[in-house]
């Protein structure tokens, strides 16, 4: 099983799990941002946006940078890959593991059957 | 864009957020298990498993039931779907993003190019 470093999947998750941070990046991805900006956006403070912004940057979900006397936010690099991708390869297992107890149930029905017209 | 419950994908994300709720999400794919195996799998108390085994219950991450004194985990019918989806939705976006950027600059570097030649 590939491995991802655990506390940066820790990181980005935890950073995920607010619905203005998943709408940041929303917006992100539309467009980059001043936080002001973004703030406006989501009728918050600029502290609290500034306190949002700084989450998805640990999480490496964001980059900022001053541009003159304004910070402007962008997607970060990473675009969700390592985090995209751990979900995936748990949904592959699981689909691997229904289908397999789909064909035990199949199997069972199958003798069931066979057991009826004896 | 589709929508999302948001206090779903908030108490999902919060869930994933830490690295032994994904490694029983992962222990739970390949089977399931009783609160007590997990506890010895991951060298935890009975108490601090049971804990993590609520919060992924929480998120709709994993289901349990009493069989005999033992209660059984095993994953949740939405097997992340809502989490995937959206996740592939923003890396749709991004990409769309990605290549709508990689046109302009194309077409600057063309236009330089034909400017120098001219």
């Amino acid at each position: 099983m590939v491995q991802y470093a655990a506390s940066h999947l820790d990181a980005s998750f935890a950073a995920l799990s607010d619905a203005t941070r998943r709408g940041v990046l929303e917006r992100l991805g539309q467009a980059d941002a001043s936080i002001s900006a973004l703030a406006e956006s989501f009728h918050m403070t600029l502290t609290g946006m500034k306190k949002h912004v700084s989450v998805l940057e640990q999480a490496g979900l964001v980059m900022t940078e001053k541009v003159g006397r304004v910070r402007m936010c962008r997607l970060g690099d990473c675009a969700l890959e390592a985090e995209a991708a751990w979900m995936q390869q748990q949904r592959d297992l699981w689909s691997a593991r229904f289908s397999a107890l789909d064909s035990i149930v199949e199997d069972l029905q199958r003798k069931e059957t066979w057991d009826g017209t004896e």
